[in-house]
């Protein structure tokens, strides 16, 4: 894909977000089911919102807003751009319907089509690069929270039906990748595109150290839960044996089953517990947890991305990293510069890529970025280890 | 439709709450806009799921259930019946579709027919009856819902776009109606239908008084607004005090525009306030602090029925009387037992009824009851005064 | 104490005061232990603050305010005096001094001493009276509030060590007394005092009833416990079953031990439950389930009154009337307007008396009134009937 | 200090701790103003009772515990240990008063000096080690929680009467100290004592940088806020800007007056501010947009540490980086390793040491640590800025 032409890829890009919905319903893609989740449809409307507001309504000739309503409606969160629907009501527009947001992504695919046609600007053809990558992490939004919708309905439906879930992990658990350490090199530089918060590359000091060939597999983790890990004190950060107190926190996120008969809700619906994938659905104070149990520890992002380890793909991964500048970071002038850097407060970071991830989204400087107690993304760990 | 048979009734009823919903999409009858509201699907499916469960499950031969997940699914409150959806979390039911629902209202429909066909038992007649008289209670809550979650929507559309507000009230506010009191008869007796909060009938005392010949109008309550109201305590009940200052009472809910040019979102969208139609959307806590600030008083439920006021049907009217059992009450056996008896702890009784409304569901010993801080429904007030 | 004259009552009210918090420290006297109650010391200068506000600095002469803070801290809620301390937050005030509130309490006493001599205007003495009768209040509510503050407290300290509990109730379970019913006479007239919620005297309409001879007792709870009865929803109101539910209610409040050794803390620390005794600490919610499972109900307030049970004085009694104006009831001009009128939404009433009420604080016609759900006053029940 | 004995140290520790609290009253020892405070009563009480179970309880010969119940009471989070009192009720605690608590403290001082005269066993001495650091540390908290608890009270009250604020910054805003980089050693080493998170010393690579001279004064926080930077959400991170919005900040916590003539509560009562004095009681999300707004960015502990900033000691100083485990980072075993690890998710790193700190409790290596919206420490920042 990164062989295609812009305009290609533009428009390659917009029909994955429509075959990830394909078969879903006005109401499917409606409800919001916490405040951390975004509606489907609003994930539909505010990806094209970000490409007329950015790029059509500065570059594109004599550009009329779709509707002038839909800047308060689908804006997220950019400050410099205005107000707008505070995030947990998103899910109280049932109007516009479903085949209006349709409407709003052709009509805006169309006055794209035109402005790439006719060779944008380098800044134009900067922000549709940007509007692309954006849109594809709402891809995985999107999937990410259908599934916690579906995951609330007893119904248990399907957001893809014909679902298969990730491969199995191959690699013993016993199978390390030794690494020498030293002076490294991280974060992203050259022609290719990168977020903002993955620059500028930078030198890192790291020790010698070992990451897991692997995954921590569901299998490994049913080792934890039988040894009552979900509920000793001692394994866990203060914060996390706080959340498990609170919400009884006693296996992943979707199991039901206890450790005999796990079952998982999944994209797919509700299936056995594959003993062999990577764990999925866990919290960084989780992970953490897991990781003092096994008497290893999380990897550093940068630790991460110097090994770039194999074997993955299948979910996120937690690193020890809370998200921060790199240094000598600067946001970006004007609205995008809220991309990233107001949020480097709180989150961990997560190295990698998931299966909800689509194709072409990932390299390794990526830093993906959630609060240590959310547990919705698709995200497990690998393990790590000191080497004198 | 009184004079209707019980058949005849029952499709009117049914076709009744489908008028209701008539242009509405699966999104609008999907989303749950806050906890006390219920989604439009809910009430179609619930009000149906009363009629498999108490009428068909028992008295019909060879009924299978429609769908066995439907009982946790649609039960509202029953514990005699069973586990059940948490209310807050009815919005999360994306599925079933309202396709599904509404063949669920057509196959128990079909079921109802031929119960009713072949002389129902009295037993089950009588659950048929009070199976009516809920689902014109949830028409109602159908639309007092709809209109707020359309409320939440900066679009503000139209539930029912042909929408025609209630008439104005002709009288003027100085027409009273007089009443001696003294030993007068309640509730209601003979053989109508009745809910069993309405029952027994019974004597009460009352003392001379007088009731306003019309509701509250909303010209009426801008003075009100105009006068400082919303700003000063001294007019207010310690709980209305806390709640005009905790959510910033300072209008009837759903306006906007402040005292100048007044709109409030209706059933057909956002429009003017009709300054000579009763005031609609208030609390009981305002409703008080309205009758204190005019130097009146709200009626008792008892005084309300005995006078059985005329000018009204517009909107609900608040009484001072908390819901409570008339002397004498028993709730009924079984299941149905629940339906009213359990509130009585709370809320506050309304008289009357709105134009939300169904036809032929309104009687002078009609108790309706909602909670003192509550103004989604369509409720106003009438004035009372002492007479020596 | 009736045939007293206003200054010995005077004195012998604020001796009151004093009697009992004997023994107890700063410390003690101001922690809150909950927003519902307040801390000893600010009961001890709110009363105090209460004659200087509304007697001494309206009629003595030359009175010079104790100190101008006093009015900012100690007001209660009279939003005519103007702003205060916010209720949740009394317990912040370790200064003044417990020195000092009482220096602030004998300067008061030395200008109210004066000013009684003097035979105070009948304005005057009608405010003193009203004082008296407040502080009254306020003596019992002093217990309650340092009994909750002490449970709280691992040590179960005693807040009276000599402490001797309630007489136990020595008529039978089946003992009724018959009662008539018609129009009777309630609520108070002629010349002693009574507060403004318990006028005008009027007339209801009372059907046939009987009333218990005593009042439920341990044993009896204990039953009802050992029925089963707090894990059944059919007995409860549904704001008593969610508060049975979201609060772990399993036995009245201060209750340890089960069912086997029931240990409660009293007043005078931590005691084994005496069986004869009357249960003290439940709710309204709780009373209400109680008289559902034994198939009786709960009296009226105005059978209560009409009735004025004997064998009472150890706990209040629950009635089911929620607390409401009497017909024809005018609020007091002025700030004491706001004594009670303002709180007649929510609460119940509750008649009679308990063993924390001063002696001299009670008559027929006296309204106490608290929320349903609240479990800390020494709050209990006695059974009615109707009869046909 | 560092030269005395152990015997010596451990007194002067002790004695401290007294001085601190001298002249304050039982009631202002016991209240808890918020869940983040604890009432000084129950450090005075919880500083001992490390000795006791930690040392006495292990190493003294024929140690009683003074009272069994004080390890429920005055556990604050060692799991290991058992259960304890919740932390939000710590203010219930009016007994044991003070006296007693005086009391557990000379009792547990006498059978320290005991043990202490025998030469203990290095892992005592180790643990009294320990538990000086610890108490040095509730010394602090002591006067910080003290100084909320008495911001709280109208009368504002000074926790010391002759306090005398931090010295004025005697350098210029343009003073920076340049830093030339490269790999260097940070963390503990060597025989002094240092907790564990200070450990191992390790080495890091730092680009070059200058770090300010002196703090951000008030005189520039005023500018800060004159700029309208409290009104600004382009400054601050996310979580900043949802403080702002949710708990109305507009100045540093106990500030009053605006920008006009402001006014801050500190130990020694309400003074006006000291504009050449560091900013103080302001949050990393305060501190992190102030960097913003001067162009700056804040030092990593790294920075800091390498650096070892003079001109400091009025306060600590905010540190953009977020507590973690430093490689090879391993807790303690027993109970003592639950001291510092168990938080290494969410709170932020502050270096220096404050007004409020105990002389000899301050070193370069020191790793102070809270949640980034908290206030009520002594905290201020320094700011820092990239070279070429």
């Amino acid at each position: 894909m990164s062989g295609d032409t812009l305009p290609q890829r533009y428009r390659a890009c917009r029909q994955e977000t429509l075959v990830r919905v394909a078969g879903l319903s006005d109401a499917d893609l409606t409800v919001q089911s916490m405040d951390d989740a975004s509606p489907g449809k609003w994930h539909l409307a505010h990806t094209t919102w970000f490409f007329e507001t950015f790029v059509l309504a500065r570059f594109a000739r004599h550009w009329t807003l779709f509707d002038e309503r839909f800047g308060f409606l689908f804006n997220s969160y950019y400050e410099t751009v205005g107000e707008r629907q505070p995030r947990p009501r998103r899910g109280m527009l049932t109007r516009p319907t479903l085949d209006e947001v349709l409407a709003y992504r052709r009509a805006v695919d169309e006055g794209m089509a035109a402005l790439l046609d006719s060779t944008p600007a380098p800044a134009a053809a900067s922000l549709v690069e940007l509007g692309i990558q954006h849109e594809q992490q709402h891809q995985e939004l999107l999937w990410t929270d259908l599934l916690h919708l579906f995951a609330q309905n007893p119904l248990r439906p399907a957001v893809v039906p014909s679902w298969v879930g990730p491969a199995v992990v191959a690699a013993s658990a016993d199978d390390w990748v030794e690494q020498r350490g030293g002076i490294v090199r991280i974060g992203h530089s050259g022609p290719g595109f990168a977020f903002d918060c993955e620059q500028p590359a930078h030198e890192v000091l790291l020790q010698p150290f070992a990451l897991a060939a692997r995954p921590v597999s569901n299998r490994d983790w049913l080792a934890f839960m039988a040894d009552g890990a979900y509920r000793n004190p001692l394994l866990w950060l203060s914060d996390g044996w706080s959340r498990v107190l609170a919400e009884g926190w006693a296996a992943p996120l979707y199991w039901r089953g206890g450790t005999r008969e796990p079952v998982q809700m999944t994209l797919g619906g509700e299936r056995p517990v594959n003993l062999d994938a990577p764990v999925c659905h866990v919290s960084y104070l989780e992970a953490d947890a897991y990781a003092r149990w096994a008497g290893k520890r999380l990897p550093t992002e940068a630790e991460w991305e110097h090994a770039a380890p194999a074997g993955g793909g299948a979910v996120w991964e937690w690193t020890s990293s809370a998200f921060a500048p790199y240094p000598g970071f600067r946001a970006a002038a004007g609205a995008v510069g809220e991309y990233n850097g107001k949020f480097m407060c709180g989150p961990y970071v997560l190295r990698g890529s998931s299966c909800a991830t689509p194709a072409g989204h990932s390299r390794a400087s990526y830093r993906n970025f959630f609060h240590p107690h959310l547990r919705w993304q698709f995200a497990g760990l690998r393990l790590a280890e000191d080497r004198p």
